[in-house]
């Protein structure tokens, strides 16, 4: 099933659940909480994409995929430090923005670059759970591109402006309840010609794995979402450019890039 | 004024104004948004004081006292590295708790310690601030109990654990928008005892600076939250030891330790 948070033409932001024949049927509340059909449709193509939703705290794995390790190493002429347990980031929600949203590239910015993410989406409440069990808070995916200035996360002390700058994270379009994370594959468009691809559940520490030890010390709660890190390297993005980050099961996020 | 938020005996929580008789006038609303006067009042002493806000982003200055970047580098055996910029950071707020609420030591932590600080509460949207400008965006100032467990924060490759296990971030007890931080002092006892004290207003890089700079990036929004770092060194605090936080013109912070 997919949730898909959006806003009809003069309309409040609403979600609904998106079916194959790109209908909408909107429904009274969200997907975090209770919810009614309002007995309203609408076509995908009349409304706006909104961010699926903002985060309660906003999670994020960072260095997962042991490619991306090695060739972000090799970029910064650092060793390669595969990291040793499953330790969780955070990045800020400020800089969400929804499919077909413009990212803007502050004045400053030299080196800009994609990261095409796996995004879950956090459903209960939860603390304590085991492996086996780690699944069970997880309402559904969506996917994040998690863009990056690489010479101010060389320079700074935190990733706030690397990381973080408004519009930097791309995320939706929309919530997929059911998806086959050993069966996906994430491509990562640029101007329309392929320039990465990985197996998306080919992860250093998988969600299970991240879910079970946050779980150890914080309480997750409906609405947080936890962003599961990239695989392969990005050309320089530059404005005018259109990234596209497609997960096959779940949909496509595409994002303009412009200068400010 | 302050801005207190609390729930009377029954009833679910509400923003208050808090006079000097201790008496809470009740609004409707938020600080952060429209608000009206309920005609109900409360005594200070029949409330339960919740967290000032859950914020929505939250972020925090880390190392920003010159004495504190001393005495951590020499507990860790590291060179001490005064950072060169005012790079912000972020905390979670799963770790939330109230004024009087507990915080909760996981089993396998081992060196605790505080870090009382001063909080600013953002109350307008801003984007693009001069130092000048910088404080037009503040509503008012509350304290903050930055609860780290010192091994974690060399072991790990973030802060998750180290600064955000559930408990670890007291706040409160209320919002001052009236403040005069050079007068200010920071006192931290322990069961009583005070063990660190300095001038609140002696930071590395101040309130201004961190604004502007962010601002130039990022849009702070109503209900954010940025921590101003803290001075000093705190012992090593085990379960039953209560801290408390005061800086004088905004009132006292106090928490029980307790083991999970």
């Amino acid at each position: 099933m997919r949730w898909i948070h959006f806003s009809a033409p003069g309309a409040a932001a609403a979600y609904g659940i998106l079916e194959a024949d790109d209908r909408i049927r909107e429904v009274r509340g969200t997907p975090f909480g209770t919810h009614e059909p309002t007995g309203r449709t609408h076509r995908l193509a009349d409304v706006k994409i909104q961010v699926p939703l903002v985060p309660r705290t906003f999670y994020a794995a960072g260095l997962n995929y042991v490619k991306h390790i090695r060739e972000y190493a090799e970029q910064t002429g650092n060793p390669v430090a595969i990291p040793p347990q499953a330790d969780i980031g955070y990045r800020a929600v400020n800089a969400l923005v929804a499919h077909e949203e413009a990212v803007v590239i502050p004045p400053d910015a030299q080196q800009v670059e994609y990261e095409g993410e796996l995004v879950v989406v956090i459903g209960r409440e939860a603390k304590g759970l085991s492996e086996a069990d780690a699944l069970s808070c997880v309402l559904g995916y969506t996917i994040g591109n998690d863009v990056s200035e690489r010479l101010w996360q060389a320079s700074d002390r935190t990733f706030w402006r690397s990381k973080n700058c408004d519009t930097f994270k791309p995320m939706g379009p929309w919530i997929e309840t059911d998806f086959d994370i050993d069966a996906a594959e994430t491509t990562v468009r640029v101007n329309g010609k392929v320039r990465t691809h990985f197996r998306t559940g080919e992860m250093l520490y998988d969600i299970r794995t991240f879910i079970s030890r946050m779980t150890r010390y914080l309480t997750l709660h409906p609405g947080d979402v936890i962003w599961m890190g990239t695989d392969g390297k990005s050309p320089r993005i530059v404005a005018g450019d259109t990234v596209e980050v497609e997960i096959s099961g779940l949909g496509l996020l595409r994002n303009r890039f412009v200068a400010r």
